[in-house]
Parts: C-alpha cells; sequence; structure tokens
C-alpha cells in the first residue's frame, strides 16, 4: 500500500457541528442542527442531476449555493443579500476538523503519500486545509476527474495519477457506500467511525462490516494500525 | 495577491543536475551534461505534437519516456531494459530543489496560497514534493486543466480553481515565455534567476526584463520582496 485516499466531509472533518456553530454565530434565531441537516441533504440529489446531464459539470461550491438558496426561505432567512450568501456559502472552506484528524494524518504522511478524494473542490479543499491544518501531500477531487464519487473514475483515477494498482491504494472513509465504490474497483478500505457527523441527535451505527481491510475508531488509529 | 503559483523544472528544481548526477551514478560513461539536455530539448517539440492534435492527451511521464526511448540509442544504451528505461524515466520524480526553495516556499507559504503550476503531471509533482520538502498547499497541473502552459486555459485555470480575480495570482517563474503567458491572462509575475538552469556550460542571461511585476535571485528573495 503506498497512497491513501481521504474523504472529507464527515470523515476528516465536521461539517455538521461546524456549520451548526457558525450559525449560532451569524443566526442564532434558525435551528442550526436543522440548517446542517438540510444543507447536506440536498448534496446527493444535487450530484444526481450532474450525473444524470440535466446539468453540465458543475463544482460543489455551485451546488452547495443553489441548495442554500433553496433552503434560506425555509429557515426565514430569505432577505440575505448576495455577499451574506457567498459568505455563508464558504463555511464548507471553513469545516473544522475532528479531534483526531491533524495528528493522524500527520502520522500517516511518514508512511504513506495522503491525498484527499472528495466530491469537494479543489480551492474548497486547499482552504480547508491551510485553515485546519491538514498536511496533503495532494489535492484530488472530482473536479481533477470530472465525476463525483461514487463513479469508478474516481477511485481507479488515484492509481492512475500514482502509476500504482488500485490494491496498492487505500480509501479511508466514514460511509459505507463510497467504500464499496472503491472495494469494487479493487482498492483496500478503511472504515472510521464517526457516530456524530449527523450531530448529537441523529447518532449513527458504525458496528464493524466485515468487507473493509480496516475499522477504526479514528484516524490516529488508522496511523496505529499501519504502524505509523 | 492571494495565490502564488510556481513553474516546477527550472524554477523550483534543478533538472539539469539532477539528472547529470544522477547518470554520473548509474552510467558514468555517458556525458550526463549532453545526457540531460537532450532529454530536456525532446520536450517542447512533444508537448506541441499533443496541442496539435497529433498526439491524443498525454502525461509528461509518457512524453519523457518516448523522448528517453529515441535519445538513449544516441548515447549508447540501446541495451537497457523496459525496467531500466522505467527506473530511468521516474528521475523526473526525483529531481533536487535549488538550495533556496524549500526555505522560500516555506515562507511564503504563511502569507499566501502556494500551488504548483507544471506541465508535469499530478504524480510526478506530489512524488518530487514529498522527496524534496516542497510544502505545497496544492498540487495544479496541465493534468488538472487537460492544457499544457502558456495555454491560457492553465493561467486562468488557477485563478478559476481559487475563485480570484487572475491579478490576485502570481506566477513564479524562471522563464519568460511561460511569465508572458501569465502576464497576457492578467496575471502578476515573479521572475526568478536560474542562470546556470541548463547547467554550467550553458549559462543563460538573466537580466531584468521591466514587464515582469518582480525580478528576484532566488525563491527566499520572493519571500523577502512580498515581505514573508
Amino acid at each position: 500500500m503506498k497512497v491513501l485516499a481521504f474523504d472529507i466531509f464527515g470523515t476528516v472533518v465536521d461539517w455538521h457541528g461546524s456549520i451548526a456553530r457558525e450559525m449560532a454565530q451569524l443566526h442564532p434565531q434558525v435551528d442550526g442542527d436543522a440548517f446542517a441537516l438540510a444543507w447536506r441533504a440536498g448534496y446527493k440529489p444535487a450530484m444526481a442531476r450532474v450525473m444524470s446531464g440535466e446539468l453540465g459539470w458543475t463544482l460543489i461550491d455551485d451546488l452547495h449555493r443553489m441548495i442554500l438558496d433553496t433552503i434560506l426561505p425555509q429557515f426565514g432567512l430569505a432577505h440575505l443579500g448576495e455577499e451574506e450568501r457567498r459568505h455563508l456559502n464558504k463555511v464548507w472552506h471553513r469545516l473544522d476538523p475532528w479531534p483526531d484528524s491533524v495528528e493522524g494524518l500527520t502520522r500517516l504522511k511518514k508512511k504513506f503519500t495522503i491525498t484527499t478524494l472528495s466530491n469537494g473542490n479543489i480551492g474548497l479543499l486547499t482552504n480547508m486545509a491551510k485553515r485546519a491544518g491538514l498536511p496533503w501531500d495532494c489535492v484530488l477531487s472530482a473536479e481533477v476527474f470530472r465525476a463525483y464519487k461514487p463513479d469508478p473514475a474516481t477511485y481507479l483515477g488515484v492509481a492512475k495519477v500514482f502509476d500504482l494498482k488500485p490494491e496498492e491504494v487505500m480509501l479511508v472513509a466514514a460511509h459505507h457506500d463510497d467504500l464499496a465504490g472503491a472495494r469494487k474497483c479493487g482498492l483496500k478500505t478503511a472504515y472510521v467511525e464517526r457516530p456524530l457527523e449527523s450531530g448529537a441527535k441523529n447518532p449513527k451505527d458504525v458496528s464493524p462490516r466485515p468487507e473493509n481491510d480496516y475499522h477504526c475508531a479514528s484516524l490516529v488509529a488508522v496511523a496505529e494500525a499501519l504502524g505509523c
């Protein structure tokens, strides 16, 4: 194994908590928990519109904005102006890492090449990394492959970028559908438990599934499992 | 100015010296200076064949290999086998930085987002950075934009990736044609003197040209000029 590719939203950074915290500051009258969930809920349907051909190729920043414009009225924020919308939309660039992420990645980086493999666009991922101190060797994104996960072009694209066999690459993610897509392409897989990804009110089942090569409670645990 | 994009071959790393040194180790009977120059000389014509449509989109690793296969017989190395050719071709992943590069980039990174903007492919640039300690925030390449410099799609592509105006991006390079391409697109430009890029026997004129925003003797000098 030479390269570790990481899912980002939910796996390395805490989108729910970060958005809820920012909403509590900017718009304390809004239910930040429900707002974060509504925004994220629009994500897969929006990507599906692109992948079906209904929309042309679209960066996640632009999909996030389309969804934001849709949900603002539902939360009493229809009055927000262009500048406020632009700023709020970039909260996805300002997501905080889980407490173990920086240490885990820093340790893994000593032994492996570590890259993002996210549907987030390159600018978003780079801004996020700079703010959060995520020490990527490389920033790979759906934007590079012009396909969103779980399209095989993304997983196989990582192997191709590094001139490796699929089994020399491992996807690290907190989502079974993402890991299943990688496994079908021959990549190794590590599941990371993020039970509170969708907030304390919506804990998710993080019990192990035998199809993954590794099952870890954190990115530090991934580093320990891989001898880093 | 928010983002600094760096040319790599010749600007950040010493392709001539690195290849000559590796040849001196692997094949001491060969004139390493002439070999490095011959390999590099094939680079622009090979890219021109892609940009004219004669060849489909091709990674620089593959162009380097085509050129290598052409020049090996000229240097008495026609007998090299597949494994030796593959290894030698990856010398472009093992280029050494100029002595000022790591310090200059590390200082610049504190104030700016620093990215590669090279015709080299992503895997090459990532492997090089990991070996040489180049602390990129992001690895952008012709591979992302499916066009080689000086195609405007590459320079404007950097601004687009970061959702910036062209003048908020600066190209740092040791080559005037590259800087001219960037300037035409509205980017700022910094010329870096690398008088021995093509070896001690082929010093190049590095006198200042007024069209560049900055003229610096090294990447440390770029950092100083930008107050880092």
